[in-house]
């Protein structure tokens, strides 16, 4: 997508040097846009456990990109499926990320050595590209969501969509998954308003997901996290669009802390609840998220300060609990599946059922 | 309840003269306990509308004492009539504001314009007295709630109690509502914990809850507004309490932003969720909180923004959303009474129904 009108993908190979990997620091936007190159395995897995680089698919694509600069220092067999193993720990939630470095040892385990380095970078290009063209294709599908509404919703009135967190284009490599059907919707002349979740304590929306839809011309507000079961009661949401890090082949959602609470608002309101996602993100092997699935606890900091700009210019972390008050900080929940309306993949729409998800993936039925 | 071994009200008159007001200034807590003498009626107002004093119960009785100091200027039937609106308008939503305004006109309305400043500061004495006798009668009827939960849960194992916003001794005149339960099951001996939602925007349950509990020795976690549902899901909230600022004669509750989130994850996970008021909170006249209460919406710069301690120990405000980005700030939510377990109130326990309250206040009833 474009910032100031020209294209970026979130990760990118140097054009120059055809090796190094760049990416946005997004600890620091909405403030600044500081492109970090990366040259080796440990500043990747610093990138991802910081969060400079987030979201899972984009975590993924990172990840994939940060074995084949390992595989540069040593691609012998040990070096490289300890160096894999690094990279799958740096996040515990993300499927994706598993995913990424499971693709990647598949392709390059029956390699010479010699070969992996350009085999590895291939792969990972591989993977960036069809990242970015799932999304589009999750855009396309999402779309219609959005187009039924509006013609019911008729000539001028906004499409409402409330999101949590960030699931835009930089949240993965190219379009994002719940932000995609958004950005075709403006693009094609729809009328479309979206409420951006703050998100704390890491405040993805109001820093990211804020920044991007203004980057690219979409109207939208930032509310607070606490705001959108009232705003769904008084029928100001017309439909909710998640990402998410990780489903169950039942069709239950890993995603943001607080996703779960918004799902109840709108089973409660009769407001649809869509998650938006590329296949690479559900986890066949996973049946019941709520008990299956590992949930990253971070460090309390991330409650008990944040970070911001002063009016004088200055980025500042300001201490927001009495001395003594300690903090927990869950990062994610899981929605159960039956309050998901239902799914938008790069294949289509569908129930969050077994049977919904078997019917669009009939490779991984049972 | 105290400050260092110091018992304080939230509100008093001023020992040595007799006649002007003290209070904290909420917004420099927790970093500085700044009290604030006030004079004259403007003060008074300046101090509800900016929430130098905040919580229902406490708006109320800070009204009264602003309606005396307004009196000692000219107690004439008109001037008397300018300033009670004047006061009854700085808030929308706290009915207690509305109900104490009513009570001293009651009181001063039939006197002479002579006899009105002592009659008031008279008035606004009991308001304060019989406030804080409530909330005491509050603490003692949901202490058993707590002790039942803490029997079942046997012994060493602490009750898990989640609460929203501030509903503590100084939202209040003293002891506060949600909270009083609570320090009293604390006094006791009784292992409680308390999950802290911060409470964006104003970080109420960040910045004052917190202090309170931590002042008075309460173990206490401070966690985001999206933790919630996560925890109850993993079974590691026992019990929730709020305050409220205004109840309808049916048992529907608005109180700050969010809680009506938190209501749908109890009922979700078969959580109690129960509501703890004076009965001057309840509206008589109201039957449907969704449609009659207004809710008031602040200003957007509540989100964006939030004020906290640099580690040098200065006290900033920094901004969290791109220039450009704006915000909605709807500061209460409705939750409707089916979502509600029970009312705890200075005369007992009940149901959030309309029989449940014309039961303990029968002189209500139709």
């Amino acid at each position: 997508m474009k910032i100031g009108n020209v294209p970026y993908r979130s990760v990118w190979v140097d054009q120059d040097d055809g090796w190094s990997i760049h990416i946005f620091d997004q600890t620091r936007l909405p403030w600044d846009l500081d492109v970090l190159r990366l040259t080796e395995l440990d500043q990747v897995a610093h990138a991802i456990r910081t969060m400079q680089v987030r979201g899972a698919p984009l975590i993924g694509a990172v990840a994939a990109y940060g074995l084949a600069l390992a595989l540069r220092v040593d691609a012998a067999d040990a070096a490289m499926e300890r160096d894999a193993a690094l990279l799958a720990a740096t996040r515990p939630t993300a499927i994706n990320l598993r995913w990424a470095i499971e693709r990647m040892l598949d392709r390059l385990r029956p390699l010479a050595p010699a070969e992996r380095v350009a085999a590895a970078y291939d792969e990972a290009g591989r993977i960036c590209d069809e990242d970015a063209a799932q999304n589009e294709s999750i855009g396309c599908h999402g779309l219609s969501l959005i187009e039924e509404i509006a013609a019911r919703r008729g000539e001028g009135k906004p499409v409402n969509i409330l999101t949590h967190c960030n699931a835009g284009w930089i949240a993965t490599v190219d379009w994002g998954t719940a932000l995609a059907p958004i950005y075709m919707a403006h693009d094609r002349g729809l009328n479309v308003h979206v409420w951006v979740d703050e998100t704390r304590p890491r405040n993805q929306g109001a820093a990211l997901t804020a920044w991007e839809l203004g980057s690219h011309g979409v109207p939208h507000t930032v509310v607070a996290d606490n705001a959108g079961g009232h705003l769904m009661q008084h029928h100001a949401v017309d439909l909710v669009i998640v990402g998410t890090d990780r489903v169950t082949r039942t069709g239950d959602v890993a995603n943001k802390i607080g996703t779960y609470l918004k799902a109840l608002a709108a089973r409660d309101n009769g407001v649809p609840f869509w998650v938006a996602l590329p296949s690479t993100t559900i986890d066949w092997r996973v049946r019941d998220g709520l008990t299956e699935i590992p949930i990253e606890e971070r460090s309390g900091a991330e409650v008990t300060a944040i970070t911001g700009r002063t009016a004088a210019g200055r980025i500042e972390t300001v201490h927001l609990t009495p001395p003594g008050s300690q903090a927990a900080n869950p990062a994610f929940d899981v929605t159960p599946a039956r309050l998901v309306t239902g799914l938008i993949t790069e294949r289509g729409c569908c129930e969050a059922t077994e049977a919904g998800l078997a019917a669009l993936f009939p490779e991984h039925a049972d």
